[in-house]
């Protein structure tokens, strides 16, 4: 823990909760940023105290859009001679951010990118958890020093995330895969069910649409710079996207939908047993224990409590309704094997119950 | 209630799950499935007994693949002339299922869908509470009689799903659009990031990732007769969909991603913000209070408890964690104004809390 404090430069969403979350885990935190009610409201919030001009920062947090992360980077370096930098822009290859190389101060410069947010920007949604227990992205460049590579770690760990270090040009590929393809494909579908969506289609909407289009409800104006400077990486994907259901289209159309199905959805299977779940790099066998919940009051709180009184530890919950219905069920996953002991003890508990057995598709 | 029992054909994930509600709604159920397997595992889990010689039922319910609906109706109706018939098949037009029209006996039979499943099939998965609070479609076809239509709406209610009429025809160009679109965008997405996933780009998986291919997990077989008999309906939509991505990777290419991506998330942004949610045809205004979560037994539950002391009741509930992470968050969704009060009262309990207005998009 050093004295001196660290600056995070923009109070949006991110910033103002990097800020909140540093201070929690002890740090001095001053904040600046060109749009003086932002920084007020950020300041009011408890995000820090505004940079005064007698500060002597160590380090620099930049939380700016991509498109100004260059600019902002050299005023830091030139401004704060003595501290390292570090950002949280969703892309990271210099070329990019249009950040310029070779020039000496880059050296106490090291790229991060926390991969947390939300649907939902602005500094109204900051808050100091959003990080903890997210992967955050530590991307050290070539001419990046040691110091200013555990600076930038240094920030992610604080903030409670699990810094994962890679070169940024391996970062941004990454994520054209895993986070900016689907920002495309959900924003597609959603924009797709949108232009021809019924009363009656809506009234037949189940989990499987809404899932699929969340993120679809993300700020257009900053995925617009994310996807656009990430266009290299992430073009190819879209493309490859666009031709898989393009072929799906053609073979529908000509009455060979059956075997094109069956085809995507194997290698679809397969490619979903493979993504990382809560604890481990493969999905864990886990039980589902189902229970209905009444629309009650407390009911939730209940049928929980009564599961830790069995003995049984909830990894992960989820709640199932449909469209103006009062009632509901509870998904509650255990440990595989903790299942049925669960279930027997909430049915004696007088919940109406059953067990599912959740086996990775890998 | 009659007396006379009611006859589920098939006995797999839909058809099992249906016999047990309906037993637990009072019904005399027997069984049949060509299956002798899984008529035996079905009667062993208590979902009813086999079909006897001597049984008059009253309804049959077909829970057969799309594939063998039409045989297995025409037997039904020749089988049991004092009986009505309905089925639980994901597409509905006369046509698709390849069903003779222009028959008497046809007017005995109404069409049925229930919204609901999961991405795993097979009996084992069955459970009496899977239709509840789920939308439930009966399509009627013309000729079908007001007696078939009753009873096809009876199964729906008597399995605590929502029933919702519509035509056929409506029905298959609805579920095209809301379920078998989805099916496809979904199951691309996870194809492709199968396809190209490194080890780093695992690591670097979100809940978007996650929550946007949650349905490519689904069984092949199944959905290759759904999305091959209702081509008609959904090549369309899929050949929309290629067609904004490959414009999209156009754009990208040329270096004009960003105005692209502003067109396509506004677009989407505002049919998300028009898709059903809990109790109402339009997505509330709710606020969200996240949790710290330290994973440790009890801690839900603790929480939830705490959250019915305070007297607020908690709507929904999502929790969220990354990759190898033994702390997370919780977010509870409560009614919109209730969060603040909330906040307060868990944060007195000891509980790292912040609240999030989440206000609908639309």
């Amino acid at each position: 823990m050093t004295l001196a404090p660290t600056l995070v430069v923009g109070t949006g969403l991110v910033g103002t909760s990097v800020a909140l979350a540093l201070q929690a885990a002890g740090r001095l935190v001053v904040l600046a940023d060109s749009d003086e009610a932002a920084l007020a409201l950020a300041v009011a919030r408890g995000a820090g105290r505004p940079l005064g001009a007698a500060d002597e920062v160590s380090h620099v947090v930049l939380a700016v859009p991509p498109s100004a992360v260059a600019e902002v980077l050299r005023a830091a370096l030139a401004s704060h001679v003595g501290a390292t930098v570090s950002d949280v822009c969703s892309i990271k290859s210099l070329a990019a951010l249009e950040i310029e190389k070779n020039t000496p101060e880059l050296a106490r410069y090291v790229g991060g990118h926390p991969l947390a947010g939300s649907e939902r920007g602005g500094p109204a949604a900051a808050r100091p958890d959003l990080f903890v227990g997210r992967p955050w992205a530590i991307t050290p460049h070539l001419e990046a020093s040691p110091v200013a590579l555990a600076a930038a770690r240094s920030v992610a760990v604080d903030c409670g995330a699990q810094p994962i270090v890679l070169t940024p040009e391996a970062h941004d590929e990454a994520v054209g895969l895993v986070s900016h393809l689907p920002q495309a494909a959900a924003s597609a579908l959603a924009a797709t069910v949108g232009q021809h969506a019924s009363q009656e289609a809506f009234a037949l909407v189940g989990q499987g649409l809404r899932d699929s289009t969340r993120i679809a409800a993300s700020p257009p104006q900053l995925w617009a710079q994310i996807l656009g400077r990430n266009a290299r990486a992430v073009a190819p994907f879209v493309n490859e996207l666009a031709e898989r259901l393009a072929h799906l289209g053609r073979e529908l159309g000509r009455g060979a939908g059956e075997a094109a199905v069956t085809a995507l959805l194997t290698e679809a299977n397969a490619a979903v047993g493979r993504l990382p779940g809560k604890h481990s790099t493969r999905r864990e066998a886990v039980d589902v224990v189902i229970a209905v919940l009444k629309d009650a009051p407390g009911a939730l709180a209940s049928l929980l409590a009564d599961a830790h009184t069995a003995g049984v530890n909830v990894e992960d919950i989820r709640i199932e309704h449909a469209q103006g219905a009062a009632i509901g069920a509870a998904r509650l996953l255990v440990l595989a094997g903790r299942g049925d002991g669960l279930a027997a003890a909430l049915s004696a508990a007088g919940w109406s119950v059953s067990v599912e057995a959740d086996e990775p598709a890998g």
